[in-house]
């Protein structure tokens, strides 16, 4: 297809498109004819994948390349998911965090086979760190379910990608899950909140069944 | 205690202080003497509240306001679990939700009491539209998997909560675990990504416990 189609099929603005190209995001089209440029299918499901990093997951230019290089390439998956992990997360760094609450985050985690410099390990005790400076009360248990919580997410994951043939669809789910994975689970948190909260506290019986 | 010494314990410099207090985030102290007000060590809690909820949770000064109104009144619980997630969250249009989303959210979430404008609903159903229009096939038992999760997490909040004795110690829990949960979830699901992938994937022996 010409640019003017790839336009209309992604609903993608021509220019936004000319910018993917010239920052490296976009491969190529093929040149048939000089100056004009032919574009596949696969230009159309990689302009997703942009949109998704640049929109949805807030990335900048320079995080999106990296993680579509990563998608491109044929390293193992477990370093897809690292790449993907700290394109997208902050990662703390490790002399800023309180020792109390990394101690915290591997107590919480023992067992578990990762690095210490994994970007999620460091963010959870700045998180309890956090959580210990406004005031509030050592509650190490708490923070065990939600370890316990992750987990389960975390085989969620693993089980899609696995159900996923070929490596650049399991790819694509790794970045995707990583990308909107938290959202949904937060989305989905205030409303199982709504509900243990009904059960528990209220006595009446407006609440309803959606 | 005066001005200067709130500011010293606080760590929060004077002429923000005061601008708190102007802005009715933080009550007046008590004059004494004219021009003298005195500050206890509620101040100084609230104080440390008004910093979570501005900086931790990014809050503005409106919703903080909505916020602390909550704590201080003497609402229901599960009324002060609603100001906390709308003012955490911002609520998507219903009008502008894709009807087979929500209904995939209504799906995964059988039997949970809650009302049709629950902010977490509404946001799940936009996350799970969002994955749709990236290119990804349908997912149900994944998005299921993660209601599971959410489920789990939310389970452990209200643990936590009915744990602390007093209505503001517990309203200041559901404050302070709506703002930071997310966050500890989010950090942990990293960390429990490297351990699945690492079982699942690599075959090496470099991925060890910490």
């Amino acid at each position: 297809m010409k640019m003017a189609e790839l336009g209309r099929r992604s609903g993608i603005p021509v220019a936004t498109i000319k910018f993917y190209l010239r920052e490296g995001l976009l491969p190529a089209g093929e040149y048939r004819l000089p100056n004009q440029a032919t574009y596949t299918d696969e230009h159309l499901r990689r302009l997703t994948m942009i949109r998704a990093l640049l929109e949805v997951g807030g990335l900048s230019i320079a995080a999106a390349k990296r993680v579509l290089h990563a998608i491109d390439s044929d390293m193992p998956l477990a370093e897809t998911f690292e790449v993907a992990q700290q394109a997208i997360s902050e990662t703390p760094d490790p002399s800023t965090l309180n020792p109390a609450a990394l101690a915290i985050v591997d107590d919480i985690t023992r067992g578990w086979h990762m690095f210490p410099e994994n970007p999620g390990r460091l963010a959870a005790a700045r998180a309890i760190d956090t959580f210990w400076s406004i005031g509030q009360e050592d509650t190490h248990g708490w923070f065990a379910q939600y370890a316990k919580a992750a987990m389960f997410a975390a085989e969620a994951d693993i089980d899609e990608l696995q159900a996923r043939t070929g490596r650049d669809a399991q790819a694509e789910t790794v970045i995707v899950g990583t990308l909107l994975g938290d959202a949904l689970f937060a989305a989905l948190h205030r409303a199982a909140q709504e509900h243990v909260t009904s059960l528990r506290f209220t006595t009446d019986h407006n609440h309803h069944e959606v």
